[in-house]
């Protein structure tokens, strides 16, 4: 089998959730899987970009609140959250996405596709990690010891290299796939990222 | 015939000039025209936004050098023009764009095409009056009352209009393409565009 794709993203991006819900069945058709990566635009934005977050940017943040009520009607979501609901703390959550990734490997992607749902569909504030630890988990994850590990130095010292290393390898947004070496930014690039898969690259 | 297409961009971005390749062609495939508008991004970007240029943007700019390398190998484009050359003055075309779009109306776009074709693929710098009338211009525009009219106060007064319109319209970004009143932002979305026009919008 081929190379995985790298998918990149942060809890707190609509983008990424909505890139989230795709990703894995586009690799799929192509005979690909899919890594997924949990990394902050808390530091990659606002603190090595020195950007404002997109919503609150002039002009972009009307643009932004505009395209994703498009998006939403494009795919028939009705998300319990609105993209105007103050941003929740995204820590608790990547931690535990890096917890999981190595207590639990392989099951990952399914516990971040949990986070989104969560925070996105049902609309909690996963802030905390008693609120992350209450969500629903995939099977076999216990919640009291995820609760620990969201706490744990462990998580904390894998979420900070993961994000050190998307910063390393270029990864500045939410959602960033990359594929065969090439990063593709943005949710709207899926389709260009099936195009690379289906001819190959170029 | 329905209402056109309304495609916004600068000279001096890139991603305009890709995205001007193919606008006409896509609206024509679904029975729709485009009008032209020149717009500036050190308006809406540097002075609204108060962002820095993209290729200036820490991480963004290393990706944008990268993701159009890779646009321009996918259509077979070897501009002259290289991305990290000193970025041309854009006031003169864009008077120039419209002083033809009053002068000449309908031959607009054709000027602007010819400015992007003499801009990145033939490198050369638009920066003054004199180097935009010198270009290959569509037939019936004469350079001399051409290279007079970039200077008018009247086609200042355009160019002002026309960028302080495109503000109130919501436009920051260069491509942006506005189809039956909604905006989309990014050469990559000319396929969601498409998508529009083939469904009718949802």
């Amino acid at each position: 089998m081929a190379a995985p794709l790298h998918f990149y993203f942060d809890f707190i991006s609509p983008y990424g959730w909505l890139a989230s819900l795709e990703v894995d069945a586009l690799a799929g058709r192509h005979g690909r899987t899919v890594e997924w990566h949990s990394m902050l635009l808390g530091v990659s934005v606002l603190k090595v970009m020195g950007l404002k977050p997109l919503l609150d940017t002039p002009l972009k943040g009307d643009y932004a609140r505009r395209d994703l009520a498009r998006a939403l009607r494009k795919r028939g979501l009705q998300p319990r959250r609105g993209f105007d609901q103050p941003v929740m703390d995204p820590l608790p959550a990547a931690r535990a996405f890096y917890w999981v990734k190595h207590h639990h490997p392989g099951q990952e992607a399914a516990f971040a596709a949990a986070v989104y749902d969560a925070c996105w569909m049902q609309g909690l504030d996963l802030s905390s990690a008693q609120a992350v630890a209450a969500i629903r988990l995939p099977a076999g994850i216990d919640a009291q010891a995820l609760r620990a590990g969201i706490e744990s130095d462990e998580a904390r010292g894998w979420l900070r290299e993961a994000v050190a290393a998307s910063l390393q390898a270029g990864v500045f947004g939410s959602p960033t796939i990359v594929v065969d070496g090439e990063p593709f930014w943005g949710q709207d690039r899926l389709p260009e990222v099936e195009e690379w898969l289906v001819r190959g690259g170029w």
